[in-house]
């Protein structure tokens, strides 16, 4: 059996995360070293998730990416050292039966294409550079049957693409590993709690109008290593104890103080921000509603029900558990108006009420599991790839 | 002579300061210990000032108050420490000859009417009760003809009344240090420098629309205090060498590094009230649209020729030097639209654009001298008094 003319193909998909423990500011820009170790949840793939076709072929002239079906550059040096990382540790492709059909050292003569969508929003403002990132690196690794030279390398990997990809590699509540070796190689991500007794957690996004300008999260996390005094002393002496705290509320499935630490979590990462010379402000007056919103809320029911927790952006991401989510929604329409809201998979009617111009649209999900394998086959239908390795869409 | 029947009085102002290095958070609530020391700038009393007359007369059956022509409770704990101290204090009152006419004992048998007056509006969010206690206290020191006991010790009344009160009793820069002592008596203010040399500094106090539910600063604080890790690395940590900082910067008129120091204060503070738990938030929007119109202004210029510092509100207090002021108001125009300016007493014309209700009017001012006493009679024009000792003017 000769692979020589066919095209080799595998679609994966890989899930958002959401930091409970915020990852903000690099010891090593270039590897990709974090300040601190961050704490994330996977979030369920089944309603926000990237999925990747990588396509392999000896006749491609060259690598190429397509991202929701639109060509992109794929020369950046962070994707470079993810694509020979993979490419150094790939290994033999041998058939059921053992045959061998492609030697590792082979692969050099393959080139890749890479077809990525995400099935949320831009707007949503997710970081789908973490899903986006573990899906690329994840698919490749797949498709050259890569071998971990030490556990966790593949998360390494990922981390070297966009810091937070490595925590989308992982399932449940995903701790990445702030680790001391210069070489990166202990600045992994691993999961630390399966999260299966956490099936009852809702997560709820909720996006919001957004019109101001934004600062990238890798230009911000730099200038607020450089000048913030409080995020030194928050990296160093804050964020052990909280995580040792959230480890504590997970494992004894502690909603209450799991909720707490997010919050001043979120409150810590944005004061970080507003530390920062010139000061970086990704909340806006809506976000400060939402979080006044939880307070006043979770003060009226006499407990600490919600959470929030906002990244580089002004959407908002409420926790809560399955019994209370009903009820919250109601009383966010209330202070909020309507917005339309998708539960598993669907949109509640969407009849836009004149004063929703605040929460725009929202999001429940759940925690989820890792990275998927869909389709080892290209003429799958699960496949974004047409039999000559382009993208089935477009635009 | 005998003064039994003469109503007795004194009629002074007091200045508005404004801190560059931040105040916020006591490690004693009661006798108002800070947590680090602080430093402000004097705003000049003839724009902006507390004005007082304080009678005292052994006919009056009880202590009264009236702040801006409305009767005003008295008995709140902090005034009633105040006087206490004030009476504690007195000094015999002699007549130019020397004559004695009241005994410093005969003062425990006079009672005092003591009305106040503002000339800035409420909404100006200047902190009032700066200028307001130090008037207060001022005023019936000079009434008194109160001695000091050690240097600073009417500056140690005033901050019981309210903290940044003690600050206000002085002119130029002023510093009001932590001190170390249990009993308060080594946190007084003094003078850091006269600001002499600062004459060509301008103050210009952006007043913006504020509809937001806000935090008094002394809950805040107190909330600061008991949860934000932040604020304590803070105070032990970073105000220190950003004082010292700052006071080379002053001695050495370097206005660059005065501007920069007092904009990362003002943002290191509002981190920490973010940092606190539930948050406090005190920067709106428009807040943070003056903050990037500064730096970029700055940006623009290729200098730092403005900054901008905020306390317990949304409202900007830019500083800048007199040669940039036109350039800077017009600046101030093109991005938020026209606004009135007030300007050594003169507003420029009121015609209120549409889109200026961002910025709702601006006073410009420069740095200033300590309180004044005005007048020592019941019937001088200056007097808030009428010849019983009832405010002129009431509402």
């Amino acid at each position: 059996m000769s692979l020589e003319n066919e095209l080799l193909s595998v679609t994966c998909t890989a899930p958002v995360n959401i930091a409970l423990i915020k990852y903000w500011g690099k010891r090593d820009e270039e590897k990709i070293l974090p300040l601190n170790p961050s704490l994330s949840i996977t979030l369920d793939v089944d309603d926000l998730r990237t999925k990747t076709t990588v396509v392999a072929s000896k006749h491609f002239d060259r690598d190429r990416l397509w991202l929701n079906g639109k060509e992109h550059d794929i020369s950046s040096k962070r994707m470079q050292t993810c694509i020979t990382k993979l490419r150094q540790g790939a290994g033999d492709l041998r058939s059921d039966d053992g045959t061998l059909l492609i030697a590792k050292e082979e692969w050099k003569h393959y080139r890749f294409h890479i077809i990525s969508e995400n099935n949320f929003p831009t707007a949503a403002g997710l970081a789908s550079s973490a899903s986006g990132l573990a899906c690329f690196v994840y698919s490749i690794s797949q498709l050259l049957c890569f071998k971990e030279t030490f556990p966790g390398e593949l998360t390494t990997i990922a981390r070297q693409g966009s810091g937070s990809a490595c925590r989308s590699l992982l399932g449940g509540f995903v701790l990445w590993e702030c680790g001391i070796a210069p070489d990166g190689t202990d600045s992994i991500a691993k999961q630390m709690d399966t999260g299966d007794k956490w099936k009852h957690l809702r997560i709820v996004i909720l996006i919001v109008n957004d019109q101001q300008k934004k600062t990238s999260s890798t230009a911000g996390m730099q200038t607020s290593v450089q000048t913030s005094d409080l995020l030194k002393f928050r990296s160093k002496e804050v964020v052990p104890v909280q995580l040792s705290r959230m480890r504590d509320a997970i494992k004894e499935e502690d909603f209450t103080t799991l909720a707490t630490i997010t919050m001043q979590e979120s409150n810590q990462f944005h004061a970080c921000c507003l530390d920062t010379f010139p000061p970086i402000f990704y909340l806006t007056d809506v976000s400060k509603e939402i979080i006044q919103f939880v307070h006043d809320y979770n003060a009226k029911c006499g407990g600490t029900f919600v959470a929030y927790t906002f990244d580089a952006g002004p959407n908002a991401v409420l926790l809560t558990q399955d019994e209370n989510l009903d009820k919250l929604v109601a009383s966010l329409y209330q202070r909020f108006g309507f917005f339309p809201v998708t539960r598993e998979g669907v949109t509640s009617s969407v009849c836009e009420s004149p004063q929703s111009d605040q929460i725009i649209r929202s999001i429940v999900t759940k925690i989820g599991e890792g990275p998927r394998v869909l389709a080892k086959s290209i003429d799958h239908e699960e496949s974004l790839a047409t039999k000559d390795g382009k993208p089935k869409f477009t635009i």
